[in-house]
């Protein structure tokens, strides 16, 4: 075993050909169409789970994306709303989407988050993040969600944080069940 | 704003100085010093918050380390616990540390996990954690470990995670204090 002193964490090689990085994104139903579009090409293309994220501005404008990328790069932190805090924290060059002069960050996410990913939000500094499918949908389909409480939620929203279930469940829900169907993995579930 | 498609994670260029990837740890005061003396060479050289970890097989063979790297690398998500499980996961070739033919792995951590590393637990694949500082310790130090709750423990120890408070928690405390008095910035606290 040969020690590991990097690691380098990279999006799937087709995201330019969906993502148009320049488009503004007016509401809410055209963000949550862009984590959506991710999830459904992450499994299309096999390039990892079921679950997209993009990071938009308050205005609309795209700061980064992300989708599960955990078995191809063979690293369990690797999902989506990891990645897309991860790829707009470098595109801002800062470490907080919620410092004092920031326009205000928004994380769109095709399926409600888990407890590591809950516990991501306040320290990536984004001040609201919308789903498409829920938690229950996941669980339905074995995802485990992990340990989430309704505490979480209260605790969170107590520091400013606003959550919300959003456009697209079913479209969401879908993909998740045709990932399952597909014999797609399910880790640690 | 150039959106971001890739992120390399690196560890300190000091690394290989202070740790010995080649020594067998056979007890958990020997493990958790490894975790302990990282948290302490992050402060004092200044490449991060003072929050050091490391996995290890259950034979006492290092597989990974890690170190805070918020600030330095701009990323939220880098806590200690989250880089050594991404090191670790690199250095064996799998997202999980937890396979059916897993030698069993187990996280040294410097201060007891937040959250977002809590929530990465059940992902990793671990199935033991030892912290030296408490979250009381933490939390005095205007360290936030977000919404962990003892719920949080019961869920994780029935999926068969073991939890436990370990030594050097003096030490450990110590570093977090040497931090916050030196200025080191505290976060999103």
């Amino acid at each position: 075993m040969i020690p590991a002193h990097s690691v380098t964490i990279t999006l799937p090689d087709w995201i330019d050909e969906v993502v148009d990085f320049g488009a503004a994104c007016p509401d809410d139903a055209s963000r949550m169409a862009v984590a959506v579009r991710l999830a459904r090409e992450n499994i299309v293309r096999k390039t990892g789970g079921p679950f997209g994220a993009a990071v938009f501005r308050a205005d609309g404008r795209l700061a980064g994306v992300g989708v599960n990328r955990v078995v191809p790069l063979r690293n369990s932190v690797l999902h989506a709303e990891i990645v897309a805090f991860m790829m707009a924290q470098s595109a801002i060059g800062s470490y907080t989407l919620g410092a004092e002069d920031s326009p205000g960050y928004e994380l769109f996410t095709s399926c409600e988050p888990c407890a590591m990913c809950l516990g991501a939000m306040p320290w990536s500094g984004v001040r609201r993040v919308v789903w498409a499918a829920t938690r229950e949908d996941a669980g339905r389909l074995q995802f485990d969600e992990g340990p989430v409480f309704d505490a979480t939620y209260e605790y969170l929203r107590a520091r400013g944080l606003r959550f919300e279930a959003g456009p697209l469940r079913a479209e969401a829900r879908a993909i998740l069940a045709e990932y399952g169907l597909g014999g797609g993995e399910i880790y640690n579930g």
